[in-house]
């Protein structure tokens, strides 16, 4: 889109005027905007797909690998289920105005603790267009002002995404303000919007180490790292052994480059001669490149392990890639975890359900599964609609970040009078 | 107390260590350990009467102000009182296990959202004793363990204070390693408390705006800084004046020294010219020195009251002084709070619904009174037992910190052999 010449504090500013409208504004008035913005994308799919063919025409995308240029990629049907998305985000109840807690204090004031907006939320992101209403949807549903700042290689496309959310916002007598789109220029745009104090009140990177390193310096507005996952499936002595098969060949396997793909299967020493071979032949027919510890190496059969090197242990692969460990007991499999994990999402394959309760307690991470694949940790999976990011901190926002993650609460006190004694 | 030669690092690892035993435990070890701490504290007053009294007559505390030195005085009563507290969050509900959600996923996941402790929390604090059993008391109850930092000037009192709780840990099973008092030498051994990654899971710091600093440039962990506050209290056309009349005075001067006081009131003009000579004699009364903008001014009758230069709108006197302004509507006593507040506590008087709902709803900040003191926003008038400190950021904990914001929640899902399609 057009360049402006609008700094970045100007915009943000804007968003956060628009965001006080938004904080107080109806259910329905945020739904009329969110079914505005759904019967738009279909009715101007050429337009944003003409926009999406220049982004993928434009010279900088001639270099992208495959994955990367598939997922700038727009087609018909991937408009269809952005407008479909939105439509489930106004089909959720408003998080807004949710009362957390209702009581009567000692000195006879009514407390009540309600859900309110946060305000400006930012969110910066990878060359996924999206990325751009799936965010959007999500603040303006749940009372928020957004400042977007996407790729460069996206530029056409967002800007014609993010156009037609803030038409919709007019259309349904909301302010336009409420999602800005910044100018993708030099880097030093990014450390602005990251100081954006008294502006801004969060701001999720979604993306690599590199972003996360490079915010961690600057920043001075709250800062929620959209996570790195190291997860892993730990099949116990009691499981059923072939869903511990399929289980295990799921977490990697079904899409290797995601934060909740697993990264280690760990197999109790009590069932891994009779497992580990089938596994691993599973895995390896799958094409997933193998390293093991001297144990499971011991028990690979015909299947090609090779030596995992100390770091394997804490290395996201994001790819088919697995590394494979013995551990002799519950509390082996968790000190594994705890000493490597990310805090994501962990799996235990068992019928014995105090290994369960064991486990379950003894992971320090966001999501524990227990008999189902790591994959599952998601904001459409867990009921939430569209997800901004996954979060392993553990303050504010654990697991899938959507709307309610996206509020805080005010403390709303009513008295005739009380003094303080 | 004796110094050692432990690291900040291992007494840290030792704390959490000692986090992940107090996680999975009862209820009732936990209440028996409080119950326990109550009773040391009774039965041992008379020593910790006497570190106090060394404390006191240490050269460094010669220096202190009176109300620091009160601060660090301990007394019989006090200890009562200490002893009163801890069994009072024994009477409380643990937050630890607490279902925060329960559904079945489409997936025909079982799907649960638990409390759970965050693990290791750090408190660095001025110089009052009490805030060692207040913070480790929550801290236990909550399944967490505690590094206490305070101030070298309570040394030999935290140290005898400390040491029952981790007596009273010993007697009811549960790890004594789960209290930690530092060694309070170099200024250094701040700053490796606030990069201790992967151990400290979050840091409060409680004490001025030059702390906060300090660790805004080092931190790594995550922190939570408590409060300052300026608050305001805003006096609306139809106020019941004489209630108005005593709400400003309590919130300026029950306490002055606290942040839940008030530092600014804004007059409605519309009653301007009948309130103010009155509210402004009743202050002066009370010995508040006041500063006013110019309309204010020309109604002090008979009372001094200075001008108030920009900066005093945004500041917080801690003290006997206030700043006074005329307001046109609610509209512009919230454009004034959200200006130049901190986020903390704001009040209005009015007899108006729609006045109380606006300024309510436009008010940023973490707690918002209708007829009724600034003064209340703390965790004890909440229900919440003691507090930790107070926070005026979104995220996460706003307002009182209690036992619940010393918690995160982890997902815990159950299936039967579910793979991702």
């Amino acid at each position: 889109m057009a360049v402006t010449t609008t700094s970045v504090a100007e915009t943000c500013a804007a968003a956060k005027r628009a965001a006080r409208t938004l904080a107080s504004a109806s259910t329905e008035a945020k739904n009329a905007a969110l079914a505005a913005a759904a019967r738009l994308l279909e009715e101007r799919t050429e337009g944003i797909l003409e926009a999406n063919a220049g982004d993928l025409a434009d010279e900088r995308a001639a270099g992208l690998a495959d994955a990367l240029r598939d997922r700038l990629s727009l087609t018909p049907a991937r408009v269809a289920a952005m407008a479909e998305g939105v439509r489930v985000v106004a089909s959720l109840d408003d998080p807004v105005g949710e009362e957390l807690e209702h009581k009567t204090l000692a000195s006879g004031i009514d407390l009540r603790k309600v859900r309110v907006p946060l305000g400006v939320i930012a969110v910066v992101y990878e060359a996924r267009p999206n990325v751009t209403i799936d965010c959007a949807a999500l603040t303006i549903k749940s009372g928020n002002a957004i400042v977007l700042r996407g790729s460069s290689y996206a530029e056409r496309s967002n800007g014609a995404l993010a156009a037609i959310a803030r038409e919709a916002l007019a259309e349904a007598g909301l302010p336009e303000d409420a999602v800005q789109l910044l100018d993708v220029g030099a880097r030093e745009g990014l450390a602005e919007l990251a100081r954006q104090e008294g502006l801004v009140d969060l701001l999720i990177p979604r993306g690599g180490e590199g972003l996360k390193e490079a915010l961690k310096s600057v920043a001075t507005v709250p800062v929620m790292y959209a996570a790195a996952g190291n997860c892993h499936v730990y099949v116990h002595a009691e499981a059923d052994l072939e869903m511990a098969r399929r289980i295990a060949v799921n977490a990697k396997v079904q899409r290797p480059g995601v934060c909740n793909a697993a990264e280690t299967l760990l197999i109790d020493a009590a069932i891994a001669e009779r497992f580990a071979p089938a596994v691993l032949a599973d895995l390896h027919e799958a094409g997933v490149e193998l390293l093991g510890d001297e144990r499971v190496r011991a028990l690979s059969g015909e299947t090609a392990v090779g030596a995992a090197a100390p770091e394997d242990w804490g290395t996201e692969y994001l790819g088919l890639k697995m590394a494979v460990a013995v551990v002799d007991s519950v509390q082996d499999a968790v000190e594994h975890v705890n000493a490597h994990g990310t805090g994501h999402s962990e799996a235990i394959v068992t019928s014995d359900e105090e290994a369960a309760e064991e486990f379950a307690a003894g992971v320090d991470a966001a999501a524990v599964y227990i008999n189902a694949s790591t994959r599952f940790t998601d904001g459409f999976e867990y009921g939430m609609g569209a997800e901004i990011g996954n979060s392993t901190q553990k303050l504010h926002a654990r697991g899938p970040i959507g709307m309610r993650e996206l509020t805080t609460f005010k403390y709303v006190a009513r008295g005739d009078g009380q003094l303080r004694e």
